[in-house]
């Protein structure tokens, strides 16, 4: 591979001046178009080699595109913030919105093959980094995001070179830390092992979404060309393309009405008496207090989120929950319609934004869950769309259960004459935050999707690490019983 | 002053036990209109004596509100984003959009008290601290907020017994940290003294809009009715008054075509060759990258704002600096629109979100001057609204400045004749980026207006640590070189 490194890529000066002026025009052109009507953004990636090139090149890219519209990124050492959340939180919340531009640098590559590289990570963990930084290609470019993978290449003498030129502090605007010098000046000592430790990374990550594209970088206004070219074609290309590029996924073959359904088998009547209840309901609310304070759980984090039919008592439920903990390390996050904002990105970003730190607690009334229930039945998003969220809730779930926080999913499920008691109910005492809306009746009459949607759901989502929790809920007491001592067994697990 | 103190404050459990579930039925409904029409956000402080009634405190009031639609927020340590940005950051970042209620213990005021018992800063500082305060709590009532400022107050015997209690660790789901321990210790032990700073801070600190509340702590039921009750009082009187209760502001006499405007001082037509200018630029340019690589920028930070009559050039100038700064240090924001997030929170609040960290540089095309500018000329805004933003701008920079952010201010300046000639070459270009709208035209002819609004601006806003700097634009050369130039100046005084 790379082979193109041994051939001459030079640009000669009179070659350069005469593209220049042109490409700069067409690369602000594509900008304002992209922004015009903002459908996908783009997102280039400068990694490789040559991080004295790399810093170059965003300063070009940077002056030749209108800035304003650009997204700047790059990890010099992570905030205190950002260690105390998965590692892949810094960069989603670096994402551009749709329309606009992000131009990252050291981003999700340098991390895992840096500390691969020195030895500080064994093979097993940088592949599950790897399968990370994959996953969330490959969703945010089902969710339309364009990508151009620059990987830069230098042949040995010229990466020596560099090193020197760090050293000597020639670097023009560009500041390399000491780490990054060291870590340059490794790579170009042991370039034989570099080489095919590049080969290795782009043999595993390039994909059709998301193709590494190789940069012999050595010459800086064919590099920098290039790198123009390259991204003006791109975006061309994609404003004249009428629909998505990837529209994988399944067929409606994978899911299915089987005849059975995991709902079939509970028994929704489960109860506690009056005094049972407060009973086991003050001794497990102290078990959480005491558990949420302890030293231990200063290091983890918990999310809880709830999911359930409408009337399902989500509401009371959380309140049980959030009556048991120190108002200081809770957040309760209704998921309702997104903001404009969120609306800019793709859909799991605005869960990533409410991830706790170490040391703190999320409740979820309602949440990404809504991709393959609302969604996929109100037919908002398209069949492939909430296909692909099993998978991609299930990586999201994984990363944040590697890092530590103990992911708690909860289904209240009540039946259907249950519903209907509790609806009438709600009608006749007519307290305002009881209010029946049409769209509760409408969803009632789509009982049988619903249902079916919530067995596909707990089918492909529970997992032995994040399993979901079904919660008979015809009974208030039994079912907030079972919530605490749920989340209490969890915690005990995972502590 | 708190003579109350010496008052029994006492509910016996019976007349709790009738009131309370009246209360919280109030209060969800209260919460819920408020939600239903959102125009105002809802803060609720809890300060004063007493860790550990105001920990039980918001405990009690977050059980009895829905907590779906609070953000409470203590302060433990600041974490190392917020230290990397003036002090009031963090609680900007904190507020509740309208229609939500923030429930803030150990918020704005406890850090500078906490600071100057200790005897870790001056007087002065102290007092600079609270006037920050009071400023932000000021700006926040004119944009609607309801505070609710609840000082809890203990006697003697009390405040120790508290301490006694929490150094044995018997503080129910309540954790005080080790400071917070110690310093409610030394509240104790020195108690005349901290009655009488706060009555000195509460003297300082009660305003109209934002009263203290005194509470007698001591009895839990009594504490925690009072602040139910009052809460849910307050919305409800608020909800039924049509309109703002705080529209102070001056009169449109403040302001006024005076005969004399700045702007008629400036030589618009100030020009250099084509090779002046290209020396000039190369060398201001190399001389902004060196200051910003320095050492010294690492503990300071940058934001430069650009201003200017439409065409003036404010994108071209914005280029050349940016070409100038490394790409990962520097973020530009365009101001357009807000989204829907940044309309449910004060104007300022879009500013403070994109506040750079030390060492990091924000460009601001157009600014928060909009308040002063476009919103006061269309009338967007009410004339008491844009008469008070002088002073909270000023404040605001003022608070940038003093946590060692450079902040330079720039308004470019064209002639009306130069404005008509570039529209004409820019419809004739054609190039999408130059393209000229309607509203482009219909601000035109709003020249006098907006020629008079930039006056009134710079006489109010340009102070000697944040002075504006006018631009004279009509030769783009000239206004580029005097932009970077500037910036190195004020780089150069200020490092």
């Amino acid at each position: 591979m790379f082979e193109s490194l041994q051939l001459k890529h030079k640009v000669d000066k009179a070659a350069y001046e005469a593209e220049e002026p042109l490409l700069r025009e067409r690369l602000i052109d594509n900008q304002l178009e992209l922004l015009e009507k903002p459908t996908f953004p783009v997102i280039v990636l400068l990694t490789g080699m040559d991080a004295l090139g790399r810093g170059a090149a965003a300063k070009q890219l940077l002056s030749w595109l209108d800035p304003r519209h650009v997204r700047p990124y790059a990890m010099m050492r992570p905030s205190e913030e950002e260690l105390e959340r998965p590692r892949m939180w810094r960069f989603w919340r670096a994402l551009p919105p749709k329309g606009q531009v992000g131009l990252f640098l050291n981003a999700w590559y340098e991390g895992p093959t840096r500390e691969y590289f020195l030895g500080n990570i064994k093979r097993g963990q940088f592949r599950d980094h790897i399968e990370e930084n994959l996953r969330f290609e490959e969703l945010l470019a089902h969710e339309g995001a364009l990508f151009l993978k620059f990987l830069f290449l230098l042949p040995k003498e010229q990466s020596l070179k560099g090193v020197e030129e760090s050293r000597k502090g020639r670097t023009g605007a560009w500041k390399l830390s000491r780490d990054e010098v060291e870590i340059a000046e490794q790579f170009a000592k042991n370039y034989k092992k570099t080489i095919s430790a590049v080969e290795e990374l782009v043999t595993a990550t390039s994909r059709t979404h998301a193709p590494w594209i190789p940069l012999p970088s050595a010459d800086a206004r064919y590099r920098d060309l290039t790198i123009g070219r390259t991204l003006a074609d791109a975006i061309e290309e994609r404003l004249k393309a009428s629909k998505r590029p990837l529209s994988m996924g399944g067929t409606s073959a994978m899911v299915g009405d089987t005849g059975a359904n995991v709902l079939d088998s509970l028994d929704l009547n489960k109860s506690l008496t009056r005094e049972t209840y407060r009973a086991r309901l003050k001794q497990a609310r102290n078990r959480l207090t005491r558990t949420t304070l302890s030293k231990k759980f200063e290091k983890r984090a918990l999310v809880a989120l709830f999911e359930g039919n409408d009337a399902a008592g989500k509401g009371g439920s959380i309140r049980r929950v959030v009556e048991a903990l120190d108002p200081r390390m809770v957040q309760v996050v209704p998921i309702a319609a997104p903001s404009d904002e969120e609306k800019a990105q793709p859909y799991l970003w605005r869960f990533w934004r409410h991830m706790p730190r170490l040391g703190h607690i999320t409740i979820f009334d309602r949440s990404w869950y809504g991709r393959v229930l609302v969604e996929r039945v109100e037919k908002f998003c398209s069949e492939a769309d909430w296909m692909r969220a099993y998978e991609e809730i299930r990586a999201f779930e994984s990363e944040m259960s590697d890092y530590g926080i103990i992911v708690v999913k909860f289904w209240l499920a009540i039946d259907k004459k249950e519903q209907l008691r509790r609806f009438k109910e709600r009608e006749a005492v007519g307290y305002k935050r009881y209010k029946i809306t049409n769209e509760d009746w409408r969803n009632r009459k789509k009982w049988a999707a619903y249902t079916q949607a919530v067995h596909d759901m707990v089918e492909r989502t529970s997992t032995s690490r994040v399993p979901w929790t079904l919660v008979e809920a015809n009974d208030k007491y039994h079912a907030r019983v079972k919530v605490l001592e749920t989340i209490n067994e969890r915690l005990k697990e995972s502590l």
